[in-house]
């Protein structure tokens, strides 16, 4: 059975560790500098708890290493990981600032870079994955518009936001990536609108709570993205790619078929799935199951470390727009993105 | 301008005259024994009113003939109609009893009652005609089970539950009809069930409020067909066909396309159409069009007096089921509906 | 019965004429350069054939006027029966350019243009007048987000692509419409992007037919248009309105409540409205019977010149916005968009 | 950690122990007669393989019994296991036979079979438990009408027809036990009729494939069960309660909410759940949950022996009802049902 070091012991290394018994696998190794976390987590999975990073990834009976610690560690724990040439897993983001992810890049290499799998597990949602895999069959012909909606049941806590990066960073990052795995075109340009109309401060703290941001491939296709920090009815989850022929849509799956009608609610439809994990925890198993099919075959992961940098660069693009109130070309004057893009493709 | 005269100037006479609008003809002329009603119908209308039926149906431009009067006087009228060769439409029932429908048949024979139109409306609602058609077609292969759901959204008047022949006669007949259309095959036996579970005085009068029919056909197909006098959230019409290959469903259609998202109700349909000319409207147009078409064509009409006399007759059997307690064969022992239902055949 | 002259007599005056007789109205007068096409609609309503407009509108049993003409004559038309004081209702849009639009209401000067109904039938499609009562009784409490999808089955002739005034002009009005009258607050900044991806002429003529527009208003609703000239399964017309506690969908009805299940294809419902008249010919009617409500209590029509100049003011910013690449701000340094928006509140 | 002792280890064995594991508790013990099986088991589980059921039982770590062996060993396992006074869980039907169900009750005596959980799981299915849970509520008032529709798939193999007891002891069970469950009402009259529509060979091996059963409750609502071997679009599985002031709908829940429209198909909706374990695996780790609960506090069980024997009951009747072509009165003439009830009650 395959043995998997896990970086961290917090939230999102308690979901991975799930998600690896899950796709049959087994939490060989825990690392945390907070030695009680890492001791509860190994308490409920039977791994072994380290001192260090190396001696985790080190491990005879560790196959592959699961970095899901804060993001700020990422990129150096990435460096150790990959110099130990075991297959690894690291949730997004990549880095904590555009800039870490494009010295990572840059210092890793391209090869390199696109054996490290990156944690989008939104990739694996059964509805959005359905609409990619369908549009890349050809499905609706030519892409003409796609239109990714994400909000979140909730705000998160209003001093979590100076340390977010801001809300392109830390919440759209996952729909640039789904933007670019839908389309699988270079974005030419992106445009940013938002708001800080749930909370104004938030707008206080220079971030925005509700946000818009139009791109545009470079062969025409015009995306765009809307994101809230709070949907009172659930976890809003939905993309829209309308093509030549037609259209696929992902609309929020429910807690069950149950409907109920009378005068005053003539057809109300089940909760749709509320939270985070009850919508998303089937994703995180799938993530696993295919990040261990590609490192037993020694593929590049099919969304890695060049995925998680192209994201960023969008979501610095977005920042910067939102900021400046301009377009942000990416193929253009806007030299930095351009080169940092096309060094990345 | 096809000229047709309308015998009756009452609810459904009003009804069948904007059908009669709507599918590009005119009221010529117009009988109510109640001189005031004809008169209001003339004003709205243009037609002529006149003294007798015979006077009305035997006009130059009368080129066809409408009975919207009550149940009791449709198969004298129908009579005098079929005498003057002219096409005539029936408003349903054919008759005010069974015995009469069956007369009515022996009277004027197979051929001429093929020639009269009998106006099972919900024949031409669109959901219900798409279900009837892709069944026709094959869209589900082999036909194995039908449920047609009937509910009104509330119980006539108490005073009309003893003139009304009972809920199979008057209200499930409409679904004899459209069972006999979507299998096209005979009746072999007949199961009723039935409560008076909205109104216990309903019971107290013979008649019951809510029902289930199973019947059966000759080559196995099994039909449910659900009635209830009252339903909360509008006027629930439903069919589902089951088969081989699939199924096909005839669901309640709704205003619109709006729905609402809250905490509380996290996805609310529009209401469905409420009420019986909300819902049915367009299917008398439909009707008035096929009708002046078929008359144009000289072909036997597509639901005709034998239709509305076999419907009679499930009725007949459904009736005579509650009452006995006993399913009604209608090709074995039960020999008198056997004599009718091949009879008519 | 009120009676109306209409000028025009072809396709839009077709469809007015429809919606009169719907609304209990009559056709009274028509005038149409094309005497031909005069007397054909004469001969349908019954309405009286004139040589002038003056002659139509002046007419004793001409209670009513309504323009359906071609977009450069409306002015004109406008300014005549506006000096005859009975009520008008002018076909979408105001003019035929904005300048013209600009200088009509500066002629007649607010009161007036106040009181000159503007033909946005699709404020009365049920389901989206579903979207605007309930976000202005705060069904959803306050609103942050508004998209309106508008989606043509298919584009118009290449020709008259040039003479269109391009999408936003000649389309997108409606949307513009929509979002200014469900968010009851001013724009803020127009932002546009568009492709010529559906036919690359299109783009060599100057013009797109896919395209996105984003909006904010003052108070920071961010408002988002998608247009394409061409949707493969129908007319697709949808709005989604989202706020502090909840979302209104107004989603695509369709021709019935059928729908079929098979082991390729299942739960596949009636295909949506898919020509114009099927899903907004109920609108016209409702448009029409409010014109005349309105009239008859003599007070300000609820959407009416004003508006019509609103829509095309947000056209031009569109249209500036996708030549320039620029986000054009309608409240700032973009004086001149500025002057009329303020002049015209 | 709750220890429980498996009999049998054979498919619906492996369901539960998935489910006990999804539970919190964990396989102690097992037992099969094909001890490979046990070995099987036992290397996934790690539970104990054992010679006896006697011994299995016994275990000092063995805290709970479930069986999940072939049905007819279902009495004296339960006898077995009732006499050590551990909690109980028996996979249904509770017996081979009716006759059998009620000598074991009475052997048991009722105190004691209310102990005996039976594995009805559906009534965990979380569709269906709302509709029971709203129907209790009063969400719809006063029950009047429920119909459960249960479509497998596909057909068993045509041997195990014989030895099945018929659909409606092998299939039709879960219905009798869910109408039960929502009603919570004594069955007055069960009617049933049959054919077999898929292969004629059911036929001649005197059984049906497809059914439909009415049921009349002691207070007049009217249950319809309809049932198919075969659905070619998965696992139809729904309920409809419908009642005073509106209906319940448990529908068919989907893979995931991904739709795709075309000129073809112009709304499709993903594969509804296609799988027994797809559909209602999660029902068995509630159902293990709800036991261990009610054993840690002593309750008797809410869904237990006495339920299924009453649903043997109804199978048993509907048996009769089909064989003879009459309605089967249980609490009237047909004296033995009548009586069993009684007792049972």
């Amino acid at each position: 059975m395959t043995g998997i070091a896990i970086m961290g012991a917090g939230r999102m290394a308690k979901v991975h560790a799930a998600a690896i018994a899950g796709a049959g696998a087994r939490v060989a190794a825990i690392y945390d500098p907070v030695t009680a976390a890492a001791e509860a987590l190994a308490a409920q999975t039977g791994g072994q708890v380290c001192a260090s990073p190396e001696q985790a990834m080190a491990l005879a009976d560790v196959d592959a290493i699961m970095i899901a610690t804060s993001s700020d560690t990422h990129v150096s724990l990435l460096a150790q990981a990959v110099a130990t040439a075991k297959p690894v897993l690291c949730e997004k983001p990549l880095a904590a600032s555009y800039e870490e992810s494009r010295a990572f890049i840059a210092s890793v290499g391209e090869a390199a870079a696109r054996k490290v799998f990156l944690g989008f597990n939104r990739r694996f949602d059964r509805g959005h994955a359905s609409v990619r895999e369908g549009v890349h069959a050809g499905a609706i012909g030519r892409l003409e518009q796609l239109v990714i909606t994400s909000r979140d049941p909730s705000p998160p806590p209003l001093d979590y936001v100076p340390r977010s990066g801001g809300l392109f960073r830390d919440m759209m990052i996952h729909d640039f990536d789904m933007a670019r795995s839908i389309t699988r075109q270079e974005i030419a340009s992106v445009t940013a609108h938002g708001s800080a109309i749930i909370d104004p401060r938030v707008g206080e703290l220079g971030d925005v709570d509700t946000a818009s941001v139009t791109m545009v491939t470079t062969e025409g296709v015009i995306v765009t993205i809307l994101n809230s920090r709070r949907c009172a009815f659930g976890f809003d989850q939905r993309i829209e790619a309308f093509g030549e022929t037609g259209m696929l849509l992902s609309d929020n799956p429910r807690q069950s078929g149950f409907t109920t009608y009378s005068a005053a609610s003539p057809g109300t439809a089940a909760p749709i799935l509320e939270f985070f994990m009850e919508r998303y925890g089937p994703s995180y198993s799938a993530e696993i199951r295919l990040f261990l099919d590609c490192a037993r075959e020694g593929r590049d992961m099919p969304v890695n470390a060049i995925d998680g940098h192209m994201a960023a660069c969008l979501a610095e693009a977005a920042t910067a727009s939102l900021k400046t109130g301009q377009t942000i070309r990416l193929t253009g004057p806007d030299q930095d993105f351009a080169e940092i893009l096309h060094a990345a493709q």
